[in-house]
């Protein structure tokens, strides 16, 4: 006797290699935390039976998402920080600067609500605050790959000039990388994998190199990955120029950084040859479509990249940035972005993007044997997704079928249905199973308006691009 | 007496000069068909009296989208022609060479669903079955701004060699100015403009020059719009220097069809000189950032054409490539892929693109006195807009507002609750008040099914690129 078999509805894999995998009429088997069995609807239900039996006819059965890469901490910024130039010093500082623990854990819920309802399963948080809003993931029933951010910057680096090399001080970074073990040691493998651990440098340039090869060797020691922000700008290639003379991934690879446990995130100003030689070592990308074409108008190097890797995955970033959890708008936006960037319709089609949201975004940060697929043995993460909708009508089969394009370019995510995660359903029928989410709303909005009511003097101060158009009656 | 008052919500006007408008706590009283009032909520409940009242507090109250270009003929072909190469030819023609009517109608009907759902209140339909299915706007309620296509290519003109001239001939395209001339005679200006009409001319390369003229005439005649693809590809630009030696908008602009009645769609390979030109005589630009990116990789010269002029509208064109008809998508995309264009991320803001999206779009559709922001003597089309979802969380006022941000780059369309259209409630809760839903999804699921099965022998020889990664299990 399984739990619950979903039945009815098409079932895609996600199992084919270089490809989807779609069974037309398909279930899916879950016992416990894992499935038993994928194939087709007949076959499942003459073979098993279960407590609870889900009908998926006209929907379509799928593994979840992986989120690579957000920082739920900064969730609060919705809408205040685009548009805008000077984007760190004048529209997130004012208000990390004065954020407190609870805010950020008002606001990180919601972020993750937003995710959840969009079909997110996997969640790669990562950031200064992570250890301590590891409840929210406990809370909401999700699975979580948190890295607790390390860095070496003294809390007043703002006041350094642009262009100065900023000193790195070992105790600053070591108070993170202290935090980082705790919850390593705390969480990973809480469950048997509902949430892992990662090493969460901050970027090369914010890390000593003695924290760099410490780093390395505790990640290699526990099997876990080093996730980092890495050539993200000229500023950190600056950096790294004058305090060492390499630039970052050179450099890193001398140190024995660049392997199969280093996820790099966003890698806007690598090279094609560091991207190449990245890439053939085993390093794995994370690309933030949404956030760094809101932030910089930048489209990173990620077609580039998949021409020697398939470790590439999708994150969302954050809210002052690509300003949602969505991962169907990352998807969507990756494709066109990437289309428009090469000026050909046919880069980055919707199966491609379509696996790097879930089967190789799970290899890229590691889980790729815990979840990314529907496969027997791994854990039960999935989404249904009710194509019974105007933005999913038609829904074809036959000469062509339709679902793959349209769940990449027409769905907004409002179409996901249900969410199963680690065998356990947290999201039917559009509710939540186990929290109010009309209270969390709530909460973030009281937090999220004394927050900001701590920003005003700084605000009319210093006069953000926002606050400014906010004045001329624009926003 | 007045009919409704929405009360409570945050009003966006789109009444500022260069800006948006808005009231934090506002309400708007209609009567009828017409806006009555707009101002504070203590000043509007104190003055007028209503039969119904709605409580739009947490929420935002804002003229509903113009969607100023769309083929809803084409729906049926959703997800069908996205990755591809060849993307008339190979993808979409299969389809439309064997399209039935009843079929058409079937279709657009989910594609307008969609756009209702996520906002749109005017539709700016033009193609072939336009005349056809102006049931399908009276059945919805909807505001419709309709263009009958004229070309005058021969139903053959797909065997033409590429590159060589196709022939014009005066029988084809007077069979569609006469459909357009009845549409107008029986449409235009319907319940005191709940439909208008527009003349619709397919391209310059696609009718002749009398053609061009008459139509010109017929528009300064009834003080209407004419809607036409112009400047779109190198292909147009081809035949007319092969026809008449000369570019399209040069040539428009001697034969005096370059005017403020003059509605050019996508602009995509006029030059800079050209679109200055063009802008300043009065021309609006239809920029659909949608489907530009997803079938050609290309970014339409909006930003451009901005300099010169505020009469730029944006439009969803059709499901065949931007694949859904919702105008947060439109906006989103055209910010951020403008963003991306010129490396900037404050191009096209949010208050700009969502003046695209209500007053200026009405305005580039000669629709300014009649819709496009919330002003007593307007059309009462509105859509309430629920910001008490985790999409749309935190909900700030003080020191930055971020609901016009948020509007734009968070929203997916799905937190649209109601829409407003001439003063009658079409959709409510989320829940239409004319239509059946489930039951036009059924038949436009049955409709693409037999279309889909008539194609199955064509593709099966054409062997299209999404046909091909279907075979390789990839879609």
């Amino acid at each position: 006797m399984t739990d619950i078999i979903i039945h009815g509805g098409s079932v895609i894999t996600m199992e084919r290699d270089d490809g989807t995998g779609i069974i037309n009429n398909g279930a899916v088997a879950i016992k416990g935390d894992k499935i038993v069995a994928v194939g087709e609807t007949a076959d499942i239900m003459r073979d098993y039976k279960a407590e609870r039996y889900i009908d998926a006819t006209g929907k379509v059965v799928m593994p979840g998402f992986i989120d690579a890469h957000m920082h739920s901490d900064m969730a609060l910024m919705k809408g205040l920080a685009q548009d805008s130039n000077n984007w760190m010093q004048s529209c997130v500082w004012p208000y990390t600067e004065v954020i407190t623990t609870d805010e950020v854990k008002n606001g990180s819920m919601v972020f993750l609500m937003e995710a959840l309802r969009a079909g997110t399963t996997t969640f790669c948080d990562y950031h200064e605050y992570v250890y301590d809003i590891v409840e929210n993931y406990k809370a909401l029933g999700v699975r979580a790959c948190l890295a607790q951010a390390i860095q070496a910057l003294a809390p007043n680096a703002s006041d350094i000039p642009i262009g100065e090399l900023y000193p790195l001080e070992n105790k600053y970074e070591d108070v993170g990388y202290q935090k980082n073990l705790k919850l390593i040691n705390e969480y990973h493998m809480y469950k048997d994998g509902l949430i892992t651990g990662m090493l969460g440098p901050m970027a090369p340039d914010r890390v000593t190199k003695e924290m760099m090869l410490e780093v390395n060797e505790t990640s290699k020691k526990y099997n876990i990955g080093m996730h980092m922000h890495l050539s993200c700008g000229t500023r950190e290639i600056n950096q790294m120029e004058k305090r060492y003379g390499r630039r970052s991934i050179p450099l890193l690879d001398d140190m024995g950084l660049i392997n199969e446990r280093m996820i790099g995130v966003h890698l806007s100003v690598a090279t094609d040859e560091e991207l190449e030689h990245f890439a053939k070592k085993g390093g794995a990308m994370v690309l933030c479509s949404g956030s760094e074409a809101i932030i910089d108008g930048n489209v990173p190097p990620a077609f580039e990249f998949s021409k020697s890797s398939s470790r590439l995955a999708l994150g969302s970033d954050q809210t002052a940035g690509g300003n949602t959890s969505n991962m169907f708008n990352e998807m969507k936006f990756t494709a066109i972005l990437n289309k428009c960037k090469f000026g050909d319709p046919t880069v980055f089609p919707a199966w491609k993007v379509l696996r790097m949201a879930t089967i190789d975004g799970a290899r890229a940060m590691g889980l790729g044997d815990m979840v990314g697929s529907l496969k027997p043995g791994k854990k039960a993460d999935m989404i249904i997704v009710d194509f019974q909708k105007p933005t999913l009508t038609p829904l074809l089969f036959d000469p062509i079928r339709n679902i793959v394009p349209n769940l990449v370019y027409a769905a907004n995510g409002s179409e996901v249905e249900t969410s199963i995660i680690n065998g356990e359903i947290v999201m039917e029928n559009r509710e939540f199973t186990r929290v109010n989410e009309k209270e969390l709303i709530d909460a973030a909005n009281a937090s999220a308006r004394a927050l900001a009511a701590r920003t005003k003097d700084k605000m009319v101060k210093i006069k953000n691009d926002l606050y400014m158009m906010m004045q001329a009656d624009r926003i």
